[in-house]
């Protein structure tokens, strides 16, 4: 199956939310590809420092003094000093799509060394199906030159819409800091050329260096948790957000695809901080994955916000033995979902 | 997590099964590469006929004839000119390991114009762990180059065994004859340089062409069923494997891996020959795959063979209604295991 026609821009249903640029270059290294969207800056730190924005971009900049102004008691549900901050940008967005990005994330080039845009590979892969429920061999099978193979059921061509597009990294992996330290020189040379749909029943590790999503399809579930100042983890944001992603998703009849496209990751971030941050994590994912991997979510539950619901319950019930930081994260679930809520009235949000 | 070492060749270990060479340039072609091993040709069709074997290579070749002499009765469960007839040769070798590939695919070129060893990477897969049970969102782990990402649990990075290695197509792609007959000129030139494991849970349609597999891990499953002379249905043989295979790897605990290597597929087979072939499997696999998606394998079946006796039981009660075929295949798929256990005996086949 093939879609020749131009990928469209979506220049006024998309918004690309930053949590702090600490970067001077790289706002201007993505100048062609992003000038013509809406940007979302999303500081993490101190709400006195200027972020430096180059002229020419359309954007809103929000620090912690707007985040608790515009939530008041609610903004407790947002991380301070980290960049989990960024799921803010996702709530106050009034766009149909997202795109997420860090700071230390540089226009990467393909083999034959084009600049890649990224923006527009994710919008190819938001805008065509999934194919959740079977393995296309051929990967995706709504790419130019692919299709579905011999022995595809055709009752499962028409595939299911596409809620998050994962892409990935060249030059510096996107490893935990046990790996870093045993392997401080690797770097992702690879490029590998596909994009697939995650099967359903099957979770990953979503990281929110380099992602999209579809905001009314699965925008309430793309929160990232309480991490970095006076909580006891950290690196483990864009992980939560994936787990309940994927489950939501797998739940809603929603496709989750990973691959292209790749940015180039310029700076590995300090694995010696990094091991502090996520050293409690990699103990708690032991429990936290299974726990993923055989929730259920009732029939019932309709929308992402009902999902998302019942999954805090279900964390505050079956996790908290772990830490009783998991009573406090299932909360903060709630009080998200509230928010949200508050921001985008039903109108918008049951636009699905 | 990488394997620095070279790729043992496994000469002593590995069996080259292939359905009738009606292409004389084909091992010829493939002499750099198959020389070292021992060849199993199985001839599909009219017994009289000669097949051409060039000199140098090592091999043994069995007609109709010889498989009525081998299993007498039981020979009734091995297709008549049909390429499936290949699965007896993976009962009558003794090796570890085998490879199987059709005679229209040659030698591929790797981007940079190499000619591609696919038999070294099969063996590269089948040598290194699969990762099934969570997703690695830069693909093989196991490869140089890579390794497991921030989020991926440490509990579940040994791995299993891989039983299966499937390998992929360049030029003509293996689509069904209606999409042949749609997109007579698509070529697949896309080289995409990954390997990755398929998911606990999810089914695949697994092409015959170019595959590898441990037949002491995973050999009596790899059944290619009734299909050709006499029976209502051709094309589906490497499928019906692939189901089986796939869901009794599942049960076993046992790695099934897609991607490199390619092989270059030289030619189109007859849409309409196709079309008449598959008519029949394209209403049933409709049914077929949500049975082999939703089978359920007892927790006493532990070996391949028993598990596989299950599925043939469950086969017999479940697909009959859709077409007395069923029911004859039900029975030709325990007179299958009957002849592998006949042919090896328990010290072998429980060398796992």
């Amino acid at each position: 199956m093939s879609s020749t026609s131009a990928t469209p821009l979506l220049k006024d249903e998309l918004d690309i939310v930053i949590p702090t640029i600490r970067n001077l270059d790289f706002l201007e290294m993505w100048r062609p590809f992003f000038q013509p969207y809406h940007l979302i800056i999303v500081q993490d730190g101190d709400p006195t420092k200027k972020i430096h924005v180059p002229e020419g971009f359309d954007y809103e900049l929000y620090n912690r003094d707007d985040i608790n102004k515009i939530l008041g008691p609610k903004a407790n549900c947002i991380s301070f000093k980290d960049s989990a901050c960024r799921c803010f940008g996702y709530m106050v967005s009034k766009k149909k799509y997202i795109y997420t990005i860090d700071d230390d994330c540089f226009v990467a080039k393909d083999p034959s060394g084009n600049d890649i845009n990224a923006l527009e590979q994710h919008i190819k892969n938001l805008l065509c199906p999934s194919t959740p429920f079977f393995f296309n061999t051929l990967y995706d099978p709504f790419r130019d030159g692919a299709d579905f193979v011999r022995g595809y059921p055709f009752s499962l061509r028409e595939g299911v819409p596409t809620a998050v597009s994962h892409g990935l990294w060249l030059n510096i992996p996107d490893y935990d800091a046990p790996t870093q330290l045993v392997k401080p020189l690797e770097r992702n040379k690879r490029y590998v050329d596909t994009v697939l749909t995650i099967p359903k029943g099957t979770l990953f590790p979503m990281c929110g260096m380099n992602l999209a999503f579809d905001r009314e399809l699965i925008g309430p579930a793309m929160y990232f948790g309480l991490m970095g100042d006076g909580q006891p983890i950290g690196r483990y944001d864009d992980m939560w957000a994936g787990w309940c992603t994927k489950v939501i998703c797998d739940h809603l009849g929603l496709g989750v695809k990973t691959g292209l496209p790749y940015i180039y990751h310029s700076k590995a971030s300090n694995p010696f901080t990094n091991l502090r941050k996520e050293y409690k994590g990699i103990f708690w994912q032991e429990e936290i994955i299974p726990f993923f991997q055989s929730a259920v979510i009732p029939k019932e539950c309709t929308t992402v916000q009902d999902c998302y619901k019942e999954l805090a319950t279900q964390v505050k019930d079956k996790l908290a033995k772990i830490d009783p930081y998991f009573e406090k994260l299932g909360d903060a679930m709630v009080t998200w979902i509230e928010a949200w809520d508050e921001l985008n009235p039903p109108a918008n949000t049951e636009a699905k």
